[in-house]
């Protein structure tokens, strides 16, 4: 980057969208706003806010979670930078897309005092519907769903979308939902062994056997 | 993004810079320039440019890589994007990464023709080294070196380093330097017997038995 003239090189916006993911319902589920302004007034968006000039992409990306969902202290990891030249019709941002991941029961806790126009949407209805999202916010969807179905293979992400202790069952599902597929109960329990350690804790059973809770291992 | 009011943040420089990794003499490399000019004059430096405002990321990346290389068609992959506030001292500057990784043999063909003052160094070598890089370049060079063997385990990036077709001691070498670790060949082999198939040719094997070239399955 020497021998360029960077005057010749304009600025641009930068912001950071994100995208919030949860389980309700056995589906995954992101928080999405409806747009109240143009462009694309009404449309469902991402939300997003534009980096400040002395604040890092991660501090952006927190300051927008918790202007969000109010919540601190969350999983979240910067996903891709999407750059095409005219993917918002205002002027040049680049968007910086970061996934947090959380247990519902965090964003059931503070849902009555959200002030924006939020709201969990199912991500296999968003991805499939013919409906319009805002900018490339379905595509960026899409490539989050896609990153996501990988990285529960080889990394323990699943994890951040049940809540500190959990039932294999419980876990298990969020498995199922984020490949898109069932699994063996035996192969699946063989597979996460090493990741995980029992509790004292048991489901009180009342209508079922009961189920241990577990929690991740603290050294891994 | 609304009910923001943009003229509060001020835009930014966003810059690509460029990881072209090469596998030579058993070692990977990366191509670094020397910096001629203030800041970090004579230090090591990523190749970069900066990126224009009626360019996408993916192409400044690209057009970065044929100034640096004189090579098109090769393969790269956005990495990461950096965004600390002081990575610059001269101004506010986001840096997203992209990695190329390349045969030896492309880059040879073109040693000759480079106008600028760059060198491929052992990636290793950097890392460990006391030795610091210009801005956060290290850094950056850290990140990938661990992606790149994070990757090599669940996708077929390795192949990118070797040529078309290739013997498999030749394959199964750049997985270990990728790696950083042996492999027993007999397991090596099983992995990627899916991905690869045979072609007509052999080495001439003056001194070995001779080695069957190999090739990336298409469908894959």
């Amino acid at each position: 980057m020497e021998g360029y003239d960077s005057s010749k090189y304009e600025k641009m916006s930068v912001a950071t969208d994100l995208l919030v993911f949860t389980v309700e319902d056995d589906k995954l589920k992101i928080l999405l706003v409806e747009r109240s302004e143009e462009p694309f007034k009404n449309a469902l968006a991402l939300p997003g806010v534009f980096v400040g000039i002395n604040e890092t992409l991660d501090e952006a990306a927190r300051r927008g979670i918790k202007e969000e969902t109010g919540l601190k202290n969350i999983y979240f990891e910067q996903l891709y930078t999407f750059g095409e030249v005219k993917r918002d019709p205002r002027m040049r941002i680049i968007s910086v897309a970061y996934m947090a991941l959380v247990p519902l029961k965090k964003l059931d806790f503070i849902a009555g005092e959200r002030t924006v126009n939020a709201a969990l949407y199912d991500v296999e209805e968003i991805i499939s519907s013919k409906k319009k999202l805002a900018f490339d916010h379905k595509d960026i969807i899409k490539y989050a769903r896609w990153r996501l179905a990988n990285k529960v293979e080889y990394t323990d992400i699943a994890f951040h979308l049940v809540g500190e202790e959990f039932t294999l069952p419980v876990l298990q599902k969020v498995y199922e939902i984020l490949l898109g597929k069932s699994l063996y109960k035996a192969n699946f329990r063989k597979k996460i062994a090493p990741m995980i350690e029992e509790t004292e804790f048991v489901t009180s059973g009342d209508k079922h056997r009961p189920s241990r809770f577990y929690r991740r291992k603290k050294e891994m």
